[in-house]
């Protein structure tokens, strides 16, 4: 189908069904040790990541979320201990919220992806990839925030190249990247809702130093490669997942070299009719 | 969430996405070398095995199935090269349509699940299964036409339990065994449409031998441990795979030991919605 040898890194197996569960953890393990409960906004994952990462060390996390986020990524928040802040669906929504609760409560905010700590958390994914097939040319990652695609950078060090993928509807990574600053995010109408975020400042000027391609894909792929995978590989994944998936199969065939894609998470409940 | 220690053989990653592969590759291997094409009726994962299994040795399969079989399980059959010949929903329309082409072609009936041959296939699920799992004291599977049941209780030769499970709505392998005889297959209208075949007779007789207990579960119970599975092991799995796992999930919790469950297949679309 894609014309080339590729392997498939199966996040959505990792805790919580996401990478998210790798940077969560790193960034709590670097807090200081006098630090107290935390709080972070996001639509789903990376709630809840922290949730489960801040129970693991005895914390609690909350997390300001969209009211209209998938259900099932609100309610994976509140099973692993977290508590749902609920705030309106633009991004710039979120960030006042934050506010107001940092205002009244105190408790360290952990970005979702905008932080070297969790940046070096997502890219044991890309560490551990290349430890398992090493013969990768290319690591094919989605781009939401960036810090997926960063920590891959930073893990391959050189050895393989990044390509990320972003669906058309939520293009800002590649159009910041094409001009060379940092573009707000789109209205959040992608299906992908793990890629809905602007890029992080430290993950933009990761991604730019690296001429990191990116490639864009539409709705209708992103739909069909993630019936695909379900199909093929008998697997669970979130849309976000198969935006890689939709750009490796309309990539150039002649291109040669065993690539690896992240399938960064499986959060989503698909319906039995 | 089982009260006990659960293992899963994930027969939807099999080749063909069901155990179905093993039996009938076991089966064409076995034939004599003189023999030709090969001919069954199935409502689908068997056929699709068998198209595998006779692409694999040189051999065209023609499938005998009902026109309402899932549209996905159809459309296996021809992607791995088989031949599908349309016959009506009852089990004794697809026993007619049989006799018929076999009067007008000269291919090899492989049965589905009613023979040794095949019985002994799928019972390579269940051997792998005990290797990978020693500890297991007891091996759960879904029930149809008995043939990973009898496999099972062949491979397993008295190391461990075998619990067999069944919708309510296609019990007639309970009643069977409870009465002692073969009783017919009920009208085909659970969900689990792996698990509507009447047992066959040398299934029977094993099954009975054996006194393996048979445990029922409704149609809901199968819809939401189907979705449970998607949802926290990420993988996709049909409803038949699912009837041992609605089973176990409402086990007495004071029994101990760890339990092995078999997941027969993941050959469904879900939806995206």
């Amino acid at each position: 189908m894609f014309g080339r040898e590729v392997y498939f890194k199966c996040e959505n197996f990792q805790k919580v069904g996401a990478f998210k569960a790798r940077g969560a953890l790193n960034a709590l393990l670097n807090l200081p040790s006098s630090s107290g409960d935390v709080v972070t906004h996001s639509s789903g994952n990376h709630g809840a990541a922290l949730a489960w990462a801040a129970r693991k060390l005895g914390k609690t996390a909350y997390v300001i979320c969209p009211t209209n986020a998938s259900r099932f990524k609100r309610d994976a928040v509140e099973r692993y201990g977290g508590i749902l802040v609920d705030c309106g669906p633009a991004i710039s929504q979120r960030e006042t919220a934050l506010q107001s609760f940092q205002h009244e409560r105190d408790a360290t905010f952990v970005p979702p992806y905008d932080s070297a700590d969790i940046v070096a958390g997502q890219g044991t994914a890309t560490l551990e990839l290349l430890e398992d097939v090493p013969q990768a040319t290319e690591v094919w990652v989605p781009i939401g925030g960036g810090g997926l695609a960063s920590g891959a950078v930073v893990a391959s060090n050189g050895h393989c190249d990044v390509v990320g993928c972003e669906p058309e509807l939520a293009r800002d990574a590649h159009d910041s990247l094409a001009e060379g600053r940092r573009l707000p995010a789109l209205p959040p109408t992608s299906i992908a809702d793990g890629l809905l975020s602007s890029l992080g400042q430290l993950n933009f000027e990761i991604l730019h130093r690296a001429r990191v391609p990116i490639r864009l894909v539409s709705e209708d792929e992103i739909r069909a490669a993630t019936i695909l995978i379900w199909q093929t590989l008998k697997i669970v994944i979130e849309p976000s997942s198969a935006v890689p998936v939709a750009a490796a199969l309309k990539e150039d065939r002649s291109t040669k070299g065993a690539i690896a894609i992240i399938l960064s998470g499986g959060n989503i409940q698909p319906n039995l009719s």
